[in-house]
């Protein structure tokens, strides 16, 4: 059995680098609201996602935080106003 | 004993409610980053922080999500590059 883990990634980052963050993470994750991606991956995947963040951002300027939990069943999830990115439609 | 829960807040609101809601949840929760807000409240206290939030936002407009973890144990954290308010000097 593969173990996964659900990431929940939020970022502050240089606007020069905003592009770059955003269209990485979204070939790995989904977008959920502005800045903030989340989803499932295996161990293999986290690392390598922490590996290419590392390579896109400014240490000594940007911050991400990689929030990890054993399953997305850790988290509930409470929208207010608009629903940006449904993520049941992705799933 | 009372209940606690623990509250990861993300928002994305029309700059002309960026601070009304940022200087509302500075008052209840632990600015963590850019529009990302975190801390342990009572029940009350987290529905206090809905209708509070309910009140500022434009619900047309924008996208607040709260999401809630029946403890801080159930997640991980991992900062890539600044940590921009540690939280163990605020805890």
């Amino acid at each position: 059995m593969v173990v996964t883990v659900y990431l929940l990634i939020v970022y502050d980052v240089g606007v020069e680098r905003v592009n770059r963050v955003k269209s990485y993470l979204r070939t790995e994750l989904h977008w959920v609201q502005n800045s903030v991606f989340e989803g499932e991956v295996t161990e293999s995947q986290f690392r390598r996602i922490e590996t290419n963040l590392e390579r896109i951002i400014d240490r000594e300027r940007d911050s991400v935080i990689i929030y990890s939990f054993r399953s997305e069943r850790a988290m509930n999830r409470n929208v207010l106003g608009l629903e940006k990115s449904p993520l049941d439609v992705i799933l």
